[in-house]
């Protein structure tokens, strides 16, 4: 799978270490930055990972910062995006199987590697069951319908 | 505080309680709807929810359905909305103090009612800690800049 990854300066670190695990796996793994811990504006980068994911260029995203809240947000400004902020597996596996999403945010400063990892793998293992939930993902890909 | 709560079909029993809860703690709420536990498209209700955010009409707002994500999504897609999907505390503490979040996402499935209300009474007491945050928090209004 094709898979870009970006954070702010607050998750270069795990950023670094889910792009190796990807790797592992087998994925090709695009990283849109940043390389340093020096202060950045997550807003930035989680437009950048969103613009990779509506041109096809990334068939799925990972995007991180302190509390994954605040690049979850900037993410879904882009209608071709969904993206779940998660903290633990069953939300990971619920984010994909209804909801369809192609970005997973996870928070630095709130969870561990190890608990990243596995939400990172059901993210990327767990299929979308479309059925009724189809119609509710394609409502969220035209916000003025 | 002018509060505004929407759900789906699998979270209108804790939109009931969420509710009550904000009216026992003195704030105006305006219920969204839906009213029954017949089954609705979660993006309908969250744009519902993100309209009244938009026109001033609430101050802050509260989203639901089965795990927070579909709906917080559907919020996100409003350059006006920051919503924060969260499952404890902590994390609603973060969305105000660094993200000045609005909107605030809980998934029915995954929480309980006491939990719920502790994340709502975070989201509702913590403010906004402006400083460097403030110049991330205007790029998420403006996506294309």
């Amino acid at each position: 799978m094709r898979i870009a990854i970006a954070s702010d300066h607050a998750a270069v670190d795990l950023k670094a270490e889910l792009r190796e695990w990807l790797i592992e796996q087998g994925h090709e793994v695009a990283d849109l930055g940043p390389d340093t811990a020096d202060s950045v504006d997550y807003p930035d980068y989680g437009y950048k990972l969103a613009s990779v994911i509506a041109d096809g260029t990334a068939e799925r995203g990972v995007a991180l910062c302190g509390s994954g809240i605040g690049i979850a947000i900037a993410c879904n400004r882009n209608p071709a995006v969904r993206c779940a902020q998660v903290s633990e597996p069953l939300s990971a596996h619920l984010a994909r199987s209804h909801n369809d999403a192609n970005v997973i945010a996870l928070g630095s400063r709130l969870i561990g590697t190890e608990m990243a990892i596995a939400c990172l793998d059901a993210f990327i293992s767990t299929e979308f069951l479309e059925g009724r939930h189809q119609r509710r993902v394609d409502k969220l890909s035209n916000p003025n319908c």
